[in-house]
């Protein structure tokens, strides 16, 4: 313990002894996000580095004693990614969450990694500006986790993931150095774009001190629709028919009977879906005026001609809210059949239906209630397994419905995580959709970057 | 000569007589691209495959014989990236101009790289789709060229630049063994970004055999708006106040005074400016009906209040298509005074009337002509010098004032390419941009992809 005893004073020497953590029971609580199935390990420290500088000292100091960093927002994740492995330095970047400037003429914004979501919202809001990546979390998880997983959330179909309101970044590379890549101008091609790499390396490559994020103009006031199918394969073919059409809704969602189900009973509400519903299909336009109206009439058309038995629209703000409070309350609405575990696959949009109907039959073959809810806009859906956490049998089964589910998106042409990320929970899964020479690839990557290994080891996959 | 012989016969074994071609008054024209400054050699061969496995084996071969392989398209690039070093191989992709599936429920679509622009756009046109990037030289630039340089175009106001409608490729990398990145669907986080990284990396990390393309619905027909300023500080206040006032429209450029008389006596015809007129802004709305006519009113009011001396909107297409045209005349127009050399920095948008300003006193400092065209709306500006390709004292001076624009366009905290890229003629001017901790990753990444250093090596940097 010579070593580690040398890098806690060193750690300790360099950030102040309040940013230090080794009591177990304060650690304990850093030791993994919210995915249930994913390993996890006790940090030898966690710490809380204050600047970039910090982070470099951080970094100097474990890459001299071989200890591995696993660097962490406020833990949303749902890949155990940000899970500590036994013996490291848990690197939590919440305490540098200064919203460094708001620059309205450029339309961009520089932060700190451990912003929160909503507040960056809000703080550009005032300007009229919107940062959209909103990740279901959005109210408590950071910028610097969002940045590391690439996060989606509800607005992507209109207004893509992440990585797409990314200028530049700085990172703290594991010799310490401190790189500075992309730029604070909407184009430029200089170099390789490495701001898109480290975006979604979930902590392997590097740890993010700083952001500059571009923001687009404050969308107007959502127009929303919601519209009631008989059959998943009706709600399919509308989801197909609006891509096709060229409709482009600022918000397109998905629920499937189990999920409307949950969140009628939790809210004590009905959603309007009625008996015999199959799936509700919730849409919205940020479009405005004449526009958005356009847009809401085209998609009520199209549900109307796939088969929907309901269809409605409302420019009521207070009624658009509570249909997307809906939406949002499906996770807690399924606590109460028991302990969630929702899985994340993204299938080409024309394969939705099918992907709902595989999950029917995954639920009956483990005997889990399994509820589908996700982005029907761009295909990437949530299916979400209930089971009963004090049950070992039932966690395995949870287990198996789990990896069924990532078969089943593969087999469909889709991708094991549409914005959740691989973690440590899906490392065997990212090597079969990638294949050999996708897995060395980045393997030389990482060589190459992180050539002791330092930044998360173990995490998305293995070096060897 | 030896490996030379045994590799022609290899590369003409494999790829057939008539694509291997050494005849040096057919290969001449395979040396280099449209840009006059940079260097280039006699290539050993230039080869032509017609497939991703006709690829493998070039590559194959040439690492083999280790003998370097500078791959291209069709040569519209504008930094040397393309053009061959002495005794290479140029890999040239034109023959695979395939648009293999077009899937309109799904909204993309599936290239090989020797497509041209135009080709694929029209191709998708008919489906309704649009694929947005459109470079100056988009009737004959190829997607593979596109995709090697991070094409922009003059539509990345609004829809971005070439990255941003790519979901995955497969690449030939320098092994000859065949990496898939990305995916069909339209999210996915499964791994490193890689088909990010190969895209803009400018031929030196593999060469792209297929892309899938996100493509969008296609755009109403557009109202075009143009505004005539007393100074460039006025024009340059109306761009930044359009961006704060959060109108997107689908096109803004801006002409100078000597883009302006160049093209109005190009096309013996007034473009409306008048005397006195030092700025032109050229903008288009595609959002169609009420909403395309509210940007344009909102971009008509702020050119007013910044003091535009005339402005004038029409929804009438030949009026629309007619400005247009003038805007894309600007090269042909300056060649009637010389041979053009066309500069190509980003600054942020509120410092495109500083960065004209200070093109007028590099034009004054080396005594030539300098007329700035560019994307005003992203702040992509091509400073243009007219020189006399006869004289070599005309030709230093131009070269001077080359690398003057991309100085000013640093201190302006631009960078040195926004959409052409570093190829042969920038590599200083990457180092001094990045720095040394960038430019050491870029060799790590370089190095970790291509050992051998086959792929067009001291483009965009050295390895060492």
């Amino acid at each position: 313990m010579r070593t580690d005893t040398g890098l806690l004073a060193t750690l300790t020497d360099a950030l102040g002894k309040d940013a230090v953590l080794v009591d177990p029971d304060v650690t304990g609580s850093y030791r993994r996000d919210m995915m249930p199935l994913a390993p996890h390990g006790a940090p030898l420290a966690v710490v809380l580095p204050g600047s970039a500088e910090e982070v470099q000292a951080v970094v100097r100091a474990c890459a001299a004693a071989g200890v591995p960093i696993v660097p962490r927002g406020a833990g949303s994740g749902l890949s155990g990614a940000a899970n500590a492995i036994e013996g490291c330095v848990v690197l939590v970047t919440t305490r540098m969450n200064e919203i460094v400037e708001v620059d309205p003429d450029n339309r961009l914004a520089v932060v700190q990694p451990g912003v929160v979501n909503l507040d960056l919202r809000g703080a550009v809001e005032k300007h009229g500006l919107f940062y959209p990546p909103d990740p279901s979390s959005y109210d408590w998880c950071t910028i610097g986790g969002n940045l590391s997983t690439n996060a989606g959330g509800l607005c992507c179909v209109k207004y893509g993931v992440t990585t797409d309101s990314v200028l530049g970044l700085e990172v703290v590379l594991a010799d310490g150095e401190l790189l500075r890549t992309g730029r604070r101008t909407v184009k430029g091609v200089a170099g390789y774009d490495l701001t898109k790499l480290f975006i979604g390396s979930e902590g392997t490559l590097g740890v993010i001190t700083q952001a500059t994020l571009a923001l687009r103009p404050l969308p107007q006031a959502p127009g929303t629709l919601v519209a009631a199918f008989p059959s998943v394969a009706a709600a399919g073919v509308a989801v197909s028919r609006v891509v096709r059409e060229g409709v482009v809704p600022s918000l397109m969602e998905i629920l499937d009977s189990t999920s409307i189900a949950a969140v009628e009973a939790h809210l004590k509400t009905e959603l309007g879906a009625g008996s015999g519903c199959a799936a509700l299909l919730l849409c919205q336009s940020d479009s405005g005026g004449e526009q958005a109206g356009r847009e809401l009439a085209a998609i009520e058309q199209v549900c109307r001609d796939a088969g929907a038995d309901l269809v409605h629209s409302t420019f009521d703000p207070a009624e658009g809210a509570m249909l997307l409070a809906a939406r949002r309350a499906v996770l807690p609405a399924l606590e109460e059949y028991g302990t969630w575990m929702t899985d994340d696959v993204c299938v080409p949009r024309t394969r939705i239906a099918d992907l709902i109907a595989g999950c029917e039959r995954i639920s009956a073959e483990v005997g889990l209630k399994v509820a589908v809810v996700g982005h029907a806009g761009d295909g990437n859906m949530h299916p979400t397994i209930i089971y009963d956490a004090s049950s070992e049998d039932e966690f395995a089964r949870a287990n198996q419905a789990f990896h069924d589910i990532l078969a089943l998106g593969l087999s469909l042409g889709g991708t094991v995580t549409g914005e959740h990320g691989i973690g440590k929970i899906k490392r065997e899964w990212l090597a079969r959709e990638i294949g050999p020479v996708g897995v060395r690839t980045h393997r030389a990557i990482k060589a190459a970057l992180d050539p002791g290994n330092l930044f998360n080891p173990g995490s998305m996959f293995d070096l060897s």
